[in-house]
């Protein structure tokens, strides 16, 4: 087989290209950071990509016109006054050459004292650009307060972290705003002449459209705050007067900075920022759209890389589809970050970026194992998901002629290569058996589809691998998976689901915090179980205290937790139930970070529970870490956390099964062993059977019908059985 | 030395008795559980004490009187709607034989239904008494229903307890409620007859009072609700009709069972049970007043009992002194049960009930060792805090022939006489040397001195030890300690002392709550820091969720709590400073409950930090444990948990001489050794230095002046020094 692969190219690389292209299948080259493209790429592959930046690049433009510069909304460091006059210096905390307070009129108009003691804003207060600060009067001692400032981000933030990791030196990009009628006219201009110049490009791979996600670094260089979802870098005052505009109301300082969590994606969102997001999709979506039609006219692709400056063109978001992109393509860390590409609506074809890049810091002199090492540990983790959904294309970026020293490296790069356009061929269109349908439910639902936990992306944090392993799970599962919001409850989304799952801390996005109050939703979560549905919770599911719960569903899940307030109320948790369905082939769960002090109510089985060293009561009572509950003819299942594992991932299968009261698929379509995947493709009435692992691995394996036979995989293996092939026999 | 000790004795052993009196230097015998004063008691000692039972005990007049008998106010289980209509049966759950929800129409007023879904009332119900439901009508599918309602308290909760647990087989004990005015009468004339019949008893053990704290017990006869602070078995339809009279609102079923939480201590409590309180505590007082006068009146003493009934006469509370109490006795567990009766304002003395009880769980044959056992460790645990604070009296409860069958428990138990009596006469108005002035702050101040984190009287909580680990180790530190609330703070009880002690989890009584809220409370602690007072947190201290800030007064403390909202901003805790003045004597602390996701803000010192081993980034970002702030001229300093242990405890007091800038008394009435506590009186003279272990400990010993030298203490030993004997050398 041959295509759907793309590799980096490089003007003094060419004849190695072609010979590597022909090795690895490839039909699309592309050049990337540090390389550039030969003069007649179209020679070596059908498709040639180039990258493109929209609002930053052109660095004379961004010279010229300061006042179209973007902005950030950001919060000054929080100062005490000592007496009734304050002075606080805006800038303070932030790194200098990124962030350049906005003195300009038009811009003061939206800077916001705020008193955080009382929560109050504070209007007597004056700016003094010269010595850089905001002087309040008659402040209350013993108050704290900020200021909410516009600043001009007068550095790209990706091309600032390349230019301070690697040491480059370049040209600063200050991103400038089509928002602003001199720039809008601009980047179509630029973007015209830049058509016209290339003709060997086919895919126009835009490294950025509008708005980079909220990245902004420290007085010392080093990032300050990051999140991937932020949409702090997309404001200025000419967008603002747009939506007062519009919208009738005005926004202010503070709904942008939120008390300083800058309406992170674990906040509940609220109607401001909503509006905005709605607000700026649209623009984005229109603006893009012009672009993308301007690239069909010159008879090329338009591609979207899904990283640096996304914001407004999410992918799972309302208006993504009406701009008509061809392509995207976006890094592939792991089941989660394929499922994101895979399941995307709208284009015509998702990429992966593979790992690893093609540089000097994994391919260096003696290091041909590691590069493979690390290039069978992404393919693994990635080939997991991709037996259920598989990408169309896949990648890989950096110097092509580092890679090409490794032989080794590029031998099993083409066993990749080869072994996902056989996946593709074996499961896409083909429909994998889905034993349950899942959704998951949080304050995003759909627009977040399989970004649910995430701060930066792919970005490793303490307090969210026991929920990541939830999705990461569910990636690789023969479940089909949803991801709702609560409106979406209201509308009826349960009528069409046989699991709901709702994971995350109390009070994020992600378990829903307020929206527990609803009644209407509690309403409709119970008729759903209570009418037979399944409820999955993780770590503080439906947390919102209130009438004496912590969880407001704790009647479903049979546990809550002690928040220190009803010690007064004896606890009974002194046994769990040992060999439940649930834990069969994860007897020793790991938690992860874990949850503390959850107890069961009356009638909940508890199915794993902690017992502290130091109790010193009649009765050990302990805490519990996994139960399952009846309500009505429904059933719940409650565990602590789950961070990704082959165990940990089985245990969810085996909850979501009994949750749904669909044991019975414990022994159809089922490997025993959690190393290895089955997957059952209806369509073509293949099995595939998949060692996750490095290592040979046993297993059982139980077709449709049942029947079962013991399989050996070699390390790494897919084995693809018809049925007809009598690959299975009975007994 | 003779006398300041209670013993217990029995009609059957008389000789018995006088002869270990003579041993311990007993003035006082008492009558027990299952035991009756001898004839002559008065001839045995001078002091004679029997118990006597306020509204408990008189089966007959309970039986005449059914509709005096005392209530609660209960929760019944929270029931879902299915349809329409929902039954509710309000004694499920609860043991039947203690309680009988009241049908009648003067009770039935005061019940209500509550969707608590909503958390509103709803009103179209009715109660069937013949069946022992209520039906609620037009109920809204999926809501969750309850019915609080008065229930009568039919049998004595200890008395009840002492029956199920001990299978006694006597009449079972209704309370009755002197808030009806047969009862007021009859309970006055019971006590004077009774005192008119006994003429040899020289002190009235009040053992009960008018209320019982509250206890309930679920179907299966066991605990259900404890709660020794509860106000909740004080009510009556009388109670609460004279409640509106006098306040002008009436206070609904709502206001008691409180969600379910019943107004635990751990409750921030609310204006409503806040005048409930007071209400109550005004009319014990006054009615148990009387009862003391008529005791004065027959020339005995009258004594309270700190155990059961004492709702109302809550020793540090408002009306307590007025009530004119002889003493008051309590059982001592341990340092925090010792300063709880030894700090009590208002009576003559207090006596402490030590351990063991003369039982035969302890007293059995073979088992004289570890009799024993347990009571030199109950002795050296309540001796470390008589050191600071002594009782006036000792005493023990039981079989007194049971212990004199153990010589060497006799002659043991002589010796812990000797020692008090030594301890009473080195210390009681001696004026220990104190280097800190220390205040806990918590919502309930003065009134719940040293009871902070409990709820059934000592008994132990996973969720409280972490806590209750910085009383202990206070009870027995060199310094002053004072319990205050947020009234306190804005009257300007911060003027009086060195160091703030906040500690607690979030949303509890004892962090404080909403309490952090207010604005001025703000201001006064930090101002009371900025001018160099100190700061000490543990555990979630100043805790309220707002405008950016999970710990209210993080700047003061700095350190926060990640909730999961701001993982966007970048945590830096990386390294911990070695060899703080603080941790000098306790390098491995003991944090145990622990709290996760503390970090520190810019410019704190981290002490103590734990990395996750998962953590994957770059840079390992901990958990901050224990930290340090300067605040203008002031300190913090910060610790996740603090149970109790010796090396705890100097860690405290090493945390406390930092915070308050007093470092110069880590070397001045100081012992090296964290086993070995020195004390110093200045009124005499005279250093103590104690050795709290069962081992020879040795020690470096400053005195007042910094002169230090080498000790070295027997196992259990104290050490009296005077300093002009030359016992303390310098160099």
């Amino acid at each position: 087989m041959k295509g759907r692969v793309t590799i980096p190219t490089d003007e003094s690389f060419v004849e190695g290209t072609k010979e590597i292209a022909k090795l690895w299948g490839a039909d699309a080259v592309r050049d990337c950071d540090g390389t550039k493209l030969p003069a007649n790429a179209g020679e070596i592959a059908g498709k040639v990509y180039e990258t493109y930046f929209v609002t930053r690049g052109d660095v004379a433009w961004a010279k010229a016109h300061p006042e179209e510069l973007q902005h950030f909304f950001l919060l000054s460091e929080r100062k005490t006054a000592a007496g009734e006059t304050l002075k606080i210096f805006p800038a303070e905390g932030y790194y200098a050459e990124q962030v350049k307070p906005d003195h300009s009129k038009d811009a003061l108009r939206f800077w916001q004292v705020i008193d955080r003691t009382t929560g109050k804003e504070h209007t007597e207060w004056k700016a003094d650009e010269k010595e850089g600060c905001i002087v309040i009067e008659h402040a209350q001692p013993y108050h704290e307060y900020t200021v909410s400032f516009l600043a001009h981000n007068v550095w790209d933030s990706t091309q600032m972290y390349n230019y301070i990791t690697n040491g480059w030196d370049t040209d600063k990009h200050s991103p400038y705003d089509p928002r602003y009628p001199l720039t809008a006219a601009h980047i179509k201009e630029v973007l015209e002449g830049w058509l016209k110049t290339h003709p060997d490009v086919t895919v126009v791979r835009f490294t950025t459209f509008l708005y980079h996600f909220f990245l902004v670094f420290n007085e010392a260089g080093k990032e300050k705050i990051v999140d991937w979802f932020g949409y702090n870098a997309s404001v200025s005052p000419r967008a603002l007067d747009e939506f007062e505009k519009e919208y009738g109301y005005r926004l202010t300082a503070e709904d942008f900075v939120d008390e300083g969590y800058y309406n992170s994606p674990h906040r509940v969102p609220n109607k401001h920022f909503r509006d905005y997001m709605d607000f700026t999709m649209r623009y984005v979506a229109r603006t893009v759209k012009e672009l993308v039609s301007l690239v069909h006219a010159y008879n090329k692709e338009a591609m979207m890389f899904l990283g640096d400056s996304w914001i407004g063109t999410e992918p799972y978001g309302k208006y993504f589809a009406d701009i008509g992109l061809d392509a995207v393509v976006g890094s592939v860390g792991g089941g989660v970050t394929v499922r994101m590409l895979s399941d995307m609506p709208g284009v015509k074809y998702v990429e992966g970026r593979m790992l690893p890049y093609f540089f000097p810091d994994t391919f260096f002199e003696g290091n041909e194992e590691g590069a493979v090492a690390e290039l069978n540990k992404n393919w693994m983790t990635a080939r997991r998901a991709m037996m259920r959904a598989p990408l169309e294309r896949i990648g890989f970026g950096g110097y092509l002629s580092l890679a090409a020293k490794f032989p080794k490296f590029v031998a099993r790069a083409g066993e990749v290569c080869e072994e996902f356009r056989r996946i593709y061929a074996g499961v896409k269109g083909k429909q994998p058996f889905c034993a349950v349908k899942v959704a998951v439910l949080n304050c995003w639902g759909k627009l977040r589809s399989w970004q649910c936990f995430m701060t930066a992306h792919e970005l490793w944090y303490q307090q969210a691998y026991s929920y990541q392993g939830i999705l990461e799970a569910l990636s690789g599962l023969p479940v089909e998976v949803s991801f709702i919001d609560f409106d979406d409850v209201k509308a009826g989304a349960l009528d069409k689901i046989d699991v709901l799952l709702n994971a995350g801390d109390a009070y994020t996005a992600w378990s829903g915090g307020e929206h527990w109050q609803d009644a209407e939703v509690q309403e409709r979560v119970r008729a759903f179980v209570a009418r037979g549905g399944g409820f999955v919770g993780v770590g503080e599911p439906t947390a919102y205290a209130k009438q004496g719960r912590f969880f407001a569903l704790a009647d479903i899940l049979g546990v809550d937790e002690e928040k220190g307030l009803s010690l007064n109320t004896d606890k009974y948790n002194i046994t769990a139930e040992e060999g439940h369905f649930i834990f069969a082939d994860t007897p020793a769960p790991d938690f992860g970070e874990d949850k503390k002090n959850i107890y069961a109510l009356s009638g909940t089985k508890v199915l794993k529970i902690a017992f502290s060293e130091r109790f010193t009561r009649n009765v050990n009572v302990g805490e519990v870490k996994a139960a399952v509950n009846t309500y009505g003819k429904g059933r719940s299942f409650y565990i602590t956390g789950l961070p990704y594992s082959f165990e940990n991932a089985r245990l969810l299968y085996r909850a979501l099964l009994w949750t749904a009261q669909k044991e019975e698929y414990a022994e159809k379509n089922f490997s025993t062993n959690v190393a290895v995947d089955c997957h059952y493709y209806a369509a073509s009435g293949e099995y595939a059977l998949v060692n996750n692992t490095f290592e040979e691995q046993k297993t059982t394996f139980f077709d449709a019908s049942g029947s079962s036979r013991g399989m050996t995989l070699a390390p790494m293996q897919i084995v693809w059985l018809k049925a007809e092939d009598g690959a299975v026999c009975s007994g």
